[in-house]
């Protein structure tokens, strides 16, 4: 047993996908989350700023005394979690993996798709830990850069000409090379899920997100260190721009769910 | 006369097309600039992080011995310059106030639209400059948040349905309204100038960029602080996040002029 709270991080709202699903399947852990508000997008950034940006996210959290962290950021799970995670005494658990084993074991025909920012296609990451998992695997990575934007301008909805448009655009070489699994490598993604369903026919979808949730609890239960049971978990959140906004927008990501409060870092001093 | 170069900030890379008009009208002047492209965009955040900022960015450009300061940002010059300008001892000049003054000269029926960020709208300053100018103006501001993750997309072509798009529902309620004028109130909006123009008839556009750099001209000129005519001047970039990226897209801004070179800036330590 560990009451100790687990910190989530990511750029700015998309980690609250992952929060959802902790809060669903944990619900007596108590929450950290840091939301890089101030900052966000990390998708278009270098390796060396994503790289920085994450080490200052995490020196905040490491300011609570906390038994794991969920990177719930596509960017910074593939683009720096493998330079860094070997830096810290608690267990560090990122999208990319996480995802990657579940892809490798939903698929029949050995191809997957991988839908994400910019950086996290550069970094050739899901192709590289996919291949840990199926060795013969075709995984096709696709960029969609305007998909962030679009959600985070609440454009997600079914019928919406725009969205549906790029979401289309940037699917068509992908559903073209026949893959049976489609990895949502952003964890802004699951909110066009329809949109994205819809393009995709009966291809499995996978929530890199949801799925960084799932791969935490195998890792608290295998190591014992899961919260006590009964208990309601409470949840922190913390965000480096104004938390109105934060507020505001918060609960379409996380189901309906409404956040009260929410403080401010100055993530710079970290 | 005065030899010393004229600083100019941005977010990003918008600001470079005020940095073309300047290089056109006064091609003898030194030119610094600087991109804030760790940390861009900077017009969805709030006005607390958008001063913090702006002062570390002018902090930067103070480390040289500059003559005066063109933001070169909407989102800057409308929710931050009137806080901070009197705090220093040379012009900072926005592109507020010489985008707001043309378009007060332009207008016939005394109906102005302005469409920029939602941190430029949210904060009136544009209403409230053009009232200034022109007592009983009827300003109509229209936030377009996602023209600027489409530029730098590269989705400003004519043609682009989903630039198009976005771009007709924007301006319809503004067209509506009777604007003779248009103020392209983000120094990246001038790339989407067809699509607009098609969109606006015989409106007349004002591009907000373009028009700082011909009000630090009378400036300079009332104050003979321009400098010595006959040389060549010269431009030094510098960014936040890494040079390459920059290097690449900045082209697009700056007319087909290229960036040869850019120098890298922790802009968090100023």
């Amino acid at each position: 047993m560990d009451a100790r709270p687990i910190g989530v991080l990511d750029s700015g709202l998309g980690g609250l996908t992952a929060v959802r699903r902790l809060t669903h399947i944990m619900p007596s852990e108590d929450i950290i989350y840091f939301g890089d508000t101030g900052r966000v997008p990390y998708g278009p950034r270098s390796k060396e700023t994503i790289l920085k940006y994450a080490k200052q996210d995490i020196a905040f959290l490491r300011t609570f005394d906390i038994k794991a962290i969920i990177v719930a950021c596509g960017t910074v799970s593939s683009a720096a979690l493998e330079l860094i995670s070997g830096e810290y005494d608690i267990p560090i658990i990122g999208v990319v993996r996480s995802a990657a084993m579940r892809a490798a074991a939903l698929t029949k025909n050995k191809k997957i798709g991988v839908i994400a920012t910019q950086g996290t296609v550069a970094s050739g990451a899901y192709t590289r830990v996919i291949g840990e998992y199926l060795k013969d695997a075709g995984t096709v990575e696709q960029a969609c850069p305007l998909l962030v934007p679009l959600v985070e301008n609440g454009r997600f909805q079914k019928g919406d000409i725009v969205a549906e448009t790029v979401v289309r655009e940037y699917l068509e070489p992908v559903r073209e090379k026949g893959v049976d699994t489609l990895i949502l490598g952003c964890t802004h993604y699951p909110l066009l899920y329809d949109i994205i369903a819809d393009c995709m026919g009966d291809t499995a979808l996978v929530d890199s997100g949801a799925e960084s949730a799932e791969y935490a609890r195998t890792i608290l239960k295998m190591t014992e260190k899961q919260a006590p049971a009964g208990r309601q978990g409470r949840i922190s959140y913390y965000v480096s721009d104004s938390p109105e906004n934060f507020i505001k927008y918060a609960s379409q990501f996380l189901g309906g769910e409404c956040v009260h409060d929410a403080g401010y870092v100055d993530i710079e001093k970290f």
